[in-house]
């Protein structure tokens, strides 16, 4: 063993190591629409229909801390966080399924208030849940959710599709999970050795619930079908707007130009950000967590965009050349990184 | 908190708690032909196909051991756990997507030995790989695999077909799996404090192959179809035969007579339960994990069943209110109980 080569996963990055595992990934059946690569894969169903599915795992003292995340809310934002998949994808979310790794430390009704957060979740956004498997854990509660959602083939969006001077367009405010985040961390910090703690969250609701509940856009994909708006390309912002930015110019193969005064940031991420002393823009760019959609739209859809009074247009496509870069107000350009925030 | 009652999972058991927990699941999808309850969920895929889609978790120190499970062979086990779900749908399997979660101890090198294995039992099947999730893990290696297979609608088979004198067939040996797995323990243990452990394997061969790198059965759904056989139901044995045989009845509405002398035991098998004073027949009832098929066809069906060559006839349903029961050869019944053995 001690003369392998070892490379640790640090020095590749998420993307990074994604590209190796899969880069002999065969694609031997015709069903495959498409493979890895984008939100969901693709897979035939009949001539004119195919199905999406993406699948996600959300890993207690990673993405979730038990201390202070409400089981409840758990299972709503698993919802919220595979049903944003199929969303991005331009689909509707028709079925869910939930594997869970569950320790012995866990009562039946605690795994009862997660479930009741599913199935709120899959009652608001009109999806079923269908299936999964549990087994035992050693350590922390591991959740994996399947989703599955439907779309005719011609509105299907992937993230490839971004034409040169297309606009770039988010929906919602951006930061504010991160924002959220940050506030629940500062007050366990502060309440770790206090009896009978009294976080102190007013004014600050609706970071809470960006964190804790976000909700899945579905809306947006219903005004887009009502409005007869196919974007050219779509992801879901679950990284942070530099990094969805930089994954559709990669799959697109072009550059883009985002307005850093037209981010839409909400006043609650302003005032947190100014309490801890942080940049509201860097919890935009690189806080994740947000679940909103980010797509791009030929120019000439700018007022069908405007007038569905939901959507920011944040910046538009360049040449590949160009490479991606946010403007500042005073004209000077700053070149997207990709962070992230799975710590 | 401390007025609310507290029920252990062990209470319920696996069973019993998904069907507590998935008791409200919502069905509004007309799309979602099948839900909650059999080896995978179903979902229409145009007038006369279907898609079928399990999901399976699989977590490092309950369901796998890294001290003696390679990391080649452990993905490729993934891949047939996943498989032989859609297969005892009596479905094609076409597409998986795999969700890892991965500690920062792991190395670049050995994802790319699971990956390995990953695609190596995916060119074998016939199966694309397309798409996943990585996160980082605090604790263990996760691995959840979504299986989706396809099937004309009228051949698929669930749990629930089964009738009155139906006969019970079998692939396979069962217990082997088991058989490997104790093998593997009882060297860790004899060898721990060791500088270079060897350990003692020989003759055994077959029992390390049957728990480390079990083979889906698909020939079987092809032997099926090229004989024009549409088994009445049918599930995979991941948990012992016992509990399958219980879930088939549960499903199906009736009882089961299993004739012990029937069961199919491979002769390493029976050499290791007898060098550690094992009951083989236990292994092949609670051992579980051996992914071959249990399934139910017609009475008239026998010949074209036995002349298949590869299934073994052990048993015959019966009426509900007989219960399941295994016969020994000297004409005792044995109330058939499940355990399973996920530790």
């Amino acid at each position: 063993m001690s003369d392998k080569r070892r490379t640790e996963i640090a020095e590749l990055g998420e993307f990074g190591l994604i590209d190796l595992l899969t880069k002999d990934a065969t694609k031997s059946n015709k069903s495959t629409l498409r493979g890895v690569g984008d939100d969901c894969a693709v897979v035939a169903a009949g001539r004119d229909d195919a199905l999406v599915i993406s699948t996600d795992v959300m890993l207690e003292g990673v993405d979730f801390d038990l201390t202070y995340f409400p089981l409840k809310h758990l299972g709503y934002k698993a919802v919220t966080v595979g049903v944003s998949d199929v969303l991005a994808m331009n689909a509707r979310p028709e079925q869910i399924m939930l594997s869970l790794g569950v320790s012995s430390k866990m009562s039946v009704e605690a795994l009862q208030d997660l479930y009741e957060g599913v199935n709120f979740a899959c009652k608001e956004l009109g999806v079923d849940l269908v299936g999964g498997d549990t087994s035992a854990s050693m350590t922390g509660l591991v959740i994996n959710i399947t989703t599955i959602g439907r779309a005719k083939r011609k509105v299907l969006t992937y993230r490839s599709g971004a034409q040169f001077n297309d606009l770039i367009c988010v929906t919602g405010a951006l930061g504010g999970a991160y924002m959220g985040l940050n506030l629940l961390e500062r007050e366990k910090r502060v309440l770790r050795d206090v009896q009978n703690p009294e976080p102190q969250f007013k004014g600050y609701e609706y970071l809470l619930q960006s964190y804790l509940k976000p909700r899945a856009r579905k809306d947006i994909i219903d005004a887009l079908a009502e409005d007869g708006i196919v974007p050219t390309s779509m992801i879901d912002i679950s990284d942070g707007l530099a990094s969805e930015v930089l994954q559709l110019c990669k799959a697109s193969q072009c550059g883009a130009r985002i307005y850093l005064d037209r981010i839409p940031i909400a006043q609650q991420t302003n005032n947190l950000a100014d309490e801890l002393h942080r940049d509201p823009v860097v919890a935009a760019l690189n806080g994740g967590e947000d679940y909103e959609l980010l797509f791009t739209v030929p120019l000439a859809m700018q007022e069908k965009v405007m007038r569905m009074g939901m959507v920011d247009v944040i910046g538009h496509i360049t040449r590949p050349t160009a490479g991606a870069y946010l403007v500042t107000p005073d004209g000077s350009d700053i070149e997207l990184k990709a962070q992230g925030f799975k710590r």
